[in-house]
This record gives structure tokens, sequence and C-alpha cells, in this order.
């Protein structure tokens, strides 16, 4: 009847099912312009239905302009509605399947299976059943303030930072910090500056922008300064607590030199603090920002602390950045989410994240020590270990060897995920004797295991 | 003693005290490069703590690279330390006070008083403690699978609409849907089209990235897509189920045309679906995307039906612009937080999602009477209300004036925030006769109150 198939088991109802059938055949053009459509009353009898339900499609149809005249024998086709339908493709090509992974070194995964989660999801339920009221609707880009509060106390406790509450600025995690960083400081013609190697997350936002890019040498203390070419900046990001990924720490002598350019330049320094809370032997490394906070960027995540999904990340921002900030923000995403904010307040406040992170430091110092231990059994000296003992990861040096794509490809197949720091790099000639290791999330048992399969690759291939 | 006061009651330790003040009388030259420190035996002696104290704060001075040689008598200042301190100011001017806001027509504000918080505590409470656990690391840029199954069939149920679920992917809200589009889309040269008025949000981040802007016009049918000029496209954004701030239905004839256009040209239209919800006679809009989604990209929001603060939206996805899209998501900000998708999901599934909507849709279509009739009770023929009768504003039109900042501002002084059409607008020559009011979150008493405050504004300024 008039091509219209009804499902009466259908959550759709039927006036909306005849509503759309006669819309296809409009627009394929099965129902040419002009065309007189049946009587509700006819179309009622035909299709078995009421005739309020087709009174109720042809109203719909008559409301967006498909049909002339509302009801009964007059309705028209309405004119200019055939339209070509475009290639209906859906890319659904996946990647091609590989054999599983069974030991997984990838970088930046913290050990999600200590995670208090029962006392977070009692935080969680707290903050869902006290919502405060004026932060459900949109509550602007700065975040939730008394988080900023808790985060400024943290800090304190933690580093020896002393941060204004109101300078901090709630992101969704790091990534989201640095994007909008790019945006808010480049200067036209100006370069970025990054450390080689570094992290592809900043780096990709700086070429997809087009803004021109300048790298800075990196040894085993960090990046080097003196290697800056070009004085006209935009910015220069750093990891100066646990360079990433060669984990060395950038001494007072650079850092100091760092932000006399900065000050020399007029150009902020971006001092990316992603994982200095896990630091194995001594205290936490001070930030840069300690040491002048005028030039300096501040971006920290809870990535690493808390867990990757929580999404809440801040940055403490000079006064002279702060609306320019907001607009991005505003015109970015808004604000976070409130819920987390507000059950993250409370982690904070009740001290338990200090707690866990004293927990997970022995945790991951343990896993460090196994994993430095499996190496050196393995490979003896073959190896160098580089970085300062902290963070989540760690680079080894093997000396003479030249490591490829080919190499990491081997890995792959054996069921071993490792990266290269070449990987990292800018240009193809330093540092291409050096694998990179994410340990965080692994057991004991897979990083011996985990250990002993990479030699066996490494045996077969460069022996 | 060397500087150093130390506070007993602090939760920042003894030894991070002694090496933050030695450090900032290091960076300021107090300590100039070369000075011999106190020995560990002599300083503790003199501040009256233990020497493993002192010991720990120089060894976090050495390891930061503040001072040469670690412990003991021959412990010297690092050389090139000194820095002049930057200025230091806090921006902290904020928005001169004005009076209260008592009659707030902002628009886009749902009633939050009426959301089901209890229910949604709840559902939150059961996504804390059974969060997926695959789920809280990186999980990547598409969203949560389970949500976007669940959002294909309330699209199938509530707009007809077939939508892949693999074709949805979940964003912060339609802001970031569109910020990043914006950038999706661009081609060199190419223009955006706009219609006039918008909604300044994919204006402005269009301007702020410098990308060509074009406009159409726009009557109280939508966009008027013959009055685009230059064919050389990026895409074209429109709001045809409820236009932004007119409140046309764009009927089928110009979508249809619209549809051409893009398919004609290469580009894609952006369909912003963001209040259709809400529509008060007849079934809810059938959006452009039901008749020719290889064109179109469709991006829906929870803003307005859920609370603006849970950040959740969603884009539909061509095929083509899949692999884009998740490029420039992962750089964005990686993914949406998981636990409140877990919960939406739930609400999606359990129907929660449907009676919600179908409350509001009678509560705010009472208030929009409520409003039209103290409209024409205080202003009688003065005014003609435009639009359909959908969504949370209305545009009100009063022949024979024009609306400036002043009489904005006089309202503001009055208690009053109101918008007129032409701040929405691209040039000052059309729609300067008209109001915009959104209701959604007003009581019938303020809705009342207000018109007859706005009255009293009106009437003194252009009586």
């Amino acid at each position: 009847m008039w091509g219209v198939k009804l499902r009466y088991n259908s959550e759709v109802g039927l006036a909306r099912q005849i509503y759309s059938s006669f819309k296809q055949q409009i627009l394929t053009g099965r129902f040419p312009e002009g065309e007189v459509l049946p009587s509700t009353r006819e179309l009622a009898k035909g299709l078995g239905v009421s005739r309020n339900t087709v009174c109720e499609a042809y109203d719909m149809l008559w409301t967006e302009g498909f049909i002339i005249s509302r009801q009964g024998a007059s309705s028209r086709v309405a004119e200019g509605l055939h339209i070509t339908p475009g290639n209906t493709e859906h890319k659904k090509e996946r990647k091609k399947e590989h054999n599983p992974i069974v030991w997984d070194f990838k970088t930046g995964q913290p050990d999600l299976s200590l995670f208090p989660w029962k006392l977070w999801s009692k935080m969680i339920n707290n903050a869902a059943s006290c919502l405060p009221a004026q932060q459900l609707g949109y509550s602007g880009p700065r975040g939730y303030e008394p988080l900023c509060e808790e985060i400024a106390g943290w800090l304190l406790r933690s580093r020896s930072m002393e941060v204004q509450p109101g300078d901090i600025y709630i992101t969704s995690g790091a990534t989201q910090a640095l994007h909008l960083l790019v945006d808010i400081l480049n200067k036209d013609k100006f370069s970025f500056v990054l450390e080689n190697p570094s992290h592809p997350g900043i780096r990709t936002v700086i070429e997809d922008r087009g803004y021109p890019l300048q790298w800075m040498a990196t040894d085993n203390q960090g990046a080097d300064v003196s290697t800056i070419q070009d004085n006209k900046l935009s910015a220069i990001y750093v990891t100066p607590s646990h360079q990433f990924p060669l984990g060395g720490i950038l001494p007072a002598g650079r850092r100091a030199e760092l932000i006399r350019l900065a000050c020399d330049n007029n150009c902020y320094i971006i001092e990316d603090d992603y994982d200095s809370e896990f630091r194995y032997s001594g205290s936490p490394i001070s930030p840069i920002y300690s040491m002048d906070f005028s030039h300096v960027v501040y971006v920290g995540t809870f990535s690493k602390t808390m867990f990757p999904a929580l999404r809440i990340g801040f940055v403490i921002l000079p006064g002279k950045l702060q609306e320019k900030w907001e607009h991005g923000r505003n015109y970015l995403d808004v604000q976070n989410s409130i819920l987390e904010q507000v059950a993250l307040t409370e982690f904070l406040h009740s001290r338990k994240m200090d707690k866990h992170i004293q927990r997970m430091r022995r945790v991951y110092g343990e896993k460090r020590k196994i994993l430095l231990s499996s190496v050196e059994h393995t490979f003896g000296s073959l190896v160098k270990p580089w970085g300062d003992a902290s963070g989540l990861h760690l680079s080894l040096q093997f000396p003479g060897i030249t490591f490829g794509r080919e190499f990491i490809s081997e890995c792959r197949n054996a069921g071993i995920r490792i990266a290269t720091v070449i990987q990292y790099c800018s240009t193809a000639d330093k540092h291409m004797d050096k694998l990179l290791l994410g340990y965080g999330h692994l057991t004991h048992v897979q990083i011996e295991e985990g250990i002993r399969a990479l030699y066996r690759v490494w045996e077969e291939y460069y022996c």
C-alpha cells in the first residue's frame, strides 16, 4: 500500500513510519512533484490504522514542507525535492590483525588494579548525591573552585609549589592543555621549541597547525638550552622533572638559563610535569614554575596518579594569559564535567591522594627494580639504563646497536609491544641505540617474562 | 639562621622547607655562585633539627643542580643560577559590579530543578561500582560503544533517524564538535557559510582561525540557501529544526536545495540539532541527515535534555571524515571521561530519557504558553512572536522599533538580562526589531514578572 510497510512491534510510532516511508519515496523521486497523495481516509483504510495516525503523518510531512495542503484529497508532493542519494559508503576498514600482545611495554600506563576503586566510588556517590546546584548549568572555563584550592594545597605539600588557586585552570587532561596553549602562545612566524626526542602530542598539534618548529638537543640531563638556534620564539616546551622519553632531570643551571632566555625573548616556557610524583630515590623534583612563575605555564595531569579515563588535568597560567585561555576554552568545549571534579576535591581534601601516591611510589619503585634486575640478569653489560629513577618508563641504551622499524615489528610478531627512542626524534641520527619500556601497568612476572622474550628476539636479530 | 624560617605545623616537611628557602636565596642572588654553604652538622644544630633532615634538603639541592658536592663543609652554590624575578602581577581585575539579575531571559538554559537527580545519582552509583575495566585507561576517541548503540536506538525512536552506531562519536558537548569540525572541514581559501543571524559559537572559532566566512540570509523559514554567493565552500552550518535565534523550521524544498548544493560543490552540511526534542505542537522535526547522510554531519547534545555540566554530546560522521576526526580528537583531549558515559547509557537504555523529555516537553510547552500570554497581555498588538513552537527560547518582533545596546543596558540596570537578535547578526541592517527570550529555566511567576518589568523599561524608553 503506497510502499508503506508497517512494523507493529517497533518503538517507532506508526505515524512516524508512514511519514518516513512517504518522505523516502518523495526524495528518491518515486513520488514526483505534484503527485496527489491518497486521502487520509483512503490510506487509513488501506493500512488498517486509525485516520488520526495518518493525519499525524501528513501533518509532519506538511510541517517540514514535503507536501502542500495538509489533509484530505488534495495533498500533493511539493516542488524540487528529488535528490540523488549520495555515496553511502561507510569507512569500516580496520587495521589488519596482529598476533595478540602478550608483553605490553607501552609507556604512560598506570597500574589500574591498585587504584582504590571502592573508595573512589564512594566519593563519586557523595558527589552525585549533593552536586552543587549552581554548578549544573554552564559554570564557565575556570573549573570548580574548591578543586583549584585543593590542588594548590596538594602542590604545596608535595612539591613546595606556592600557587594562587585563582591561577589554576582545570582541563580535560594535559593533552587539552597543550592543544589550547599552542593556539594561545603562537606568534606569527615565531617558532615553538621542543626537546629532541619528545612526546608526539604537542608536536602533532604544532605541525597540524603549520606553525614553525625547532628542536633542542637532549642528553641524559634533559634539554640543552644552548642548542636553540633561532631566538624568535612562540614558546619552549620542556619536561624538566623527568624528560620524556630519556628520563633526565634538568639541572638548576639549565633551568636558570631557560628562564633568562624566556625573559629576554618575551616568550613562555611550557612545563609539562606528567609524572614527577613517582620518584623512587629522594623527593619529587621541584618544578621550574617555583623559580619564576611569570614566564612559566605549568601543565599537570591526574591521568597517571588517578586513571586516564578520568580526564582531569590542570594548567597554572600567568595573569597575562588568563583572558586568552578563558576565551579559547569557552569556544573549545566550555568546561569540564562537574561530577568528577567534586569527587576529586574530596579525594585531595581527605589526603587520600597523598596516601595513594605514597603507596604507588613503593609499588612502581619495586617494579622498576624488578625491571632493572631482569635486564641486568638477561642482557648483562650489553645494556645501560638511562635517566633518573622516577616515572613509569625506562629508556635502555644498547651501545653499538641501531634499532629500526623492522626490529620493533619482529618484537610485535613475538607478542611484545615496545618502542624505540628514535620514534620520538625529529631526525634519525641520535639515540638510535635506545629502547623505551613502560612498566607501571605490568606485573612482576610480566616484566620478567617480557624481558626474556625481548632477549630472544634481540638474540635472533642481532647476534 | 641562613634565612630559614621553619614552620612546624606545616604539611610541608622540614627538609623541603630548608630546600625551598636555600633555593630562593640562590635564585635571588643572596647566596651568590661559589658561596660555601654551612655544613650539615652546623645547620642542623643551628636550626634545631636532625642532621638527616638537613642531609635530605642538601640532597634535593644537589639533585636539581643548585649546589655542587652533596654534603658537609664543601657544599657550594653552583654557577649561573641568579635570575631576575619576572613581573609577578596577577590579573585579577573582574568585570565591574552590576545590579543583580532578577529576571534572566538568557537562552539555552534548561530547567535543572526538574531533572530526576535521585535517579541519575543512582545510575552514577551503579556506573561507579562496576566501571568496565578496559575503559579506565585510554580507550580512544570514539567513545563508549554501548552508549553509541543506545543513542542510535534513541534517535530512531524519537526522530526516525536510521544511524549506524559506528558512525556516532561521543564529544564533550556540541561546542567541541563544532570546534573540531571547523578544523577538519576547512579547505584553503574556501569559505564557511553561516546563517545570519546565528549563534556566536562556531562563528568565533572560524574567525579565530582566520578562515573565510560568508552569510546566508535567514527569514521565518530558516536559512535561504539561494543567498549563498560564492560556491567555493568548506562547509555550510545550519540549524534546520529550529533556527537559532529566529526559530524557523527549514522547509523540505530548501533542505533538498541545500543537499544538492553540498553534492555539487563537494562540501559538507553541519546540522546543529541543539533543541529539537522540545517541540510543542506535533512531532520533533526530522533532521536533514535522514535525507542524505553522505554530505551531512549531524551534531547533537545532551546539554539541554540532561544538563549542561554533563558535557556529553555526539556527532554523526560520514565515513570519509572518521579518520580525520579520530586524529583530531586524539590530539585535542583524547576522549570523554568514562563514568558519565556509562550512566547515560543506562539512562537511555531504561527509557528514562524518553520519559524525562516527554515530561519536560509538557513543562516547557506550558512555560511558553505563559510567556506568550504574558507578552500578549502586556504588549498587546505591539509585538509578534516569531518561529516554530519549539525549543527553549522565543524571538519577539516589535515592528517599527530598533533595539540597540543602550536599551539592553537599560534592561540590565532594571535587573533584566535579555538579548537582541541583532547581537547575533553579521551586519546591523536586518532583524533590528527583535528581542530574544530564553524561558526554559524560569518559573511561571518569573516569566510574568519579567515581562512586566520589560514593559516598564520599554515604555520609558520608547514611548
